[in-house]
């Protein structure tokens, strides 16, 4: 089994409900995580970083996930990212031409809220990893899984599509 | 990506509380895998055969699981088992050498109680069995994933667990 | 017993996430409350109105929700309402002078991300009303009950408080 | 408003899933009512005593019981009970001529498993017993409220009805 990393930058995934002011705010904790272990029965290691929404992230903070990435000794690693710009996040790993395994994953619906797709999102990342053969940049997204290029997001249907050339 | 094929055969997985009894019974229609694949936003191919708790698991249970199997033109099959001996069903599917890439999966707690455990297990061996590449018989429990042999229930724990030899 | 309308007017506890969007829209067809007759197993009488966020209520729906209590042939009625404003409904309403047992109740969490309060207060509400003595406006919040006067939103703590004087 | 006390005694309403021996047990510390507490913002004055399915419940049980009514300064007291013998330890109170508000109440449906009818029972009990008029033995369940004589099971259909006479 391979030891894998989970990297929690924020988005969709971490997203609680503020009953005083009535807005969806980036828990910064990965308490969404925390709650997949305990029920999930498996240790996960994460490394909590940026906490953004990922519209809002900016090229300092891909530099922080290429940063962790290589700051790690670990050769799997996950990255949990909301899901409007993780296309431009995997393009820009890819390009820095990391030499690990990097799964990129998230979800459309917060954890807190229904926590079934962001638990089958990572879940599925977790057990794809394991057996990726080459080094690079994937992503797995409902049920999708495959080189970041070909699993894109469907803006109108709301779900991550897997794209044939 | 690879046509996956889940053989949904009763177990802890499928069990839901029934009001007028105060048991918890087997439910033979696939309802949290069709939860699972609503909230996940990916379709899934399932039968439900069986639909038995595995402790009351026969020979002939296993013949036809045996013989679905075979029956699909898939290579790639889940199967939701119970987990008390999701041990003996893999050791008969590998004496019978079948071609193909098999993965069994299920959950300590019903998904109609707590569904993060289930959908975990689940969406995890439907990542794992992606990149498999050797046909042969295989178990996603609780995050770890391996060769039946490999993962064990710890009864005292209530997990499965990776034995290193 | 009694015979009991509850009027839904939107607010909080009709709030459902939108995927595509990431906003928490206000459903109008009053699935929270269909979630709680199927669950409580109680069917409850219904009738979905105006739908919006209470800030953002007007003199004309207010003048709805009178004119729905005095059509309803029923002494008992129940308001959901949103609870920014529910304080500026009850007094309109005691300044019109309802003949009628009306007790308005709503949430801070919404039912399709935290169902308990939300059901917890309109069950409370719903037990409330059965013996209420007097015609006059009530609010149920959170465990307290009485009139509306005396039960008031804590915006800083965002629960509503009993006020003794 | 009125101060009440909460004795819980066991049954459906405090059953969790025992991953290990696949049985319901019985939570004996109350964490069900303490997580209505949590999230309906409501503190709750809770004992609890016996922790048994009401089937197994005994003559001394239910004195135990009577013995907390007594002993409380409260004069309004839920009783969270099992369904099965409910109306037993109702008769039983009513004919030791408790002279206080006491209201019966439970859940067909585990707070563990789905906890909306469960809170809908618990809250609705609350809000009825603030303004029940005269000392006596009720049952709230399922959104029926009355003389606990009035309010009975139906085994077939598995939720408590209404008895006219």
């Amino acid at each position: 089994m391979k030891k894998v990393l989970i990297i929690n930058t924020g988005g969709t995934f971490n997203k609680i409900y503020n009953p005083i002011t009535g807005n969806l705010d980036i828990d910064t904790k990965g308490k969404a995580l925390k709650s997949i272990e305990t029920s999930w029965l498996r240790e996960l290691e994460v490394i909590n970083i940026i906490g953004k929404d990922s519209l809002e992230m900016t090229q300092e903070d891909r530099d922080e996930i290429l940063k962790q990435i290589n700051l790690s000794s670990y050769q799997h690693i996950i990255i949990v990212h909301g899901t409007d710009t993780m296309d431009q996040t995997a393009s820009y790993l890819d390009l820095k031409k990391v030499n690990k395994k990097v799964v990129l994953t998230g979800t459309m619906i917060p954890f807190s809220i229904n926590s079934i797709e962001a638990t089958a999102n990572l879940a599925s990342a977790y057990g794809y990893i394991q057996e990726v053969h080459d080094n690079g940049v994937y992503i797995a997204m409902n049920g999708r899984f495959g080189r970041y290029q070909k699993i894109q997001k469907n803006k109108e249907k709301g779900l991550f599509e897997l794209i044939e050339y």
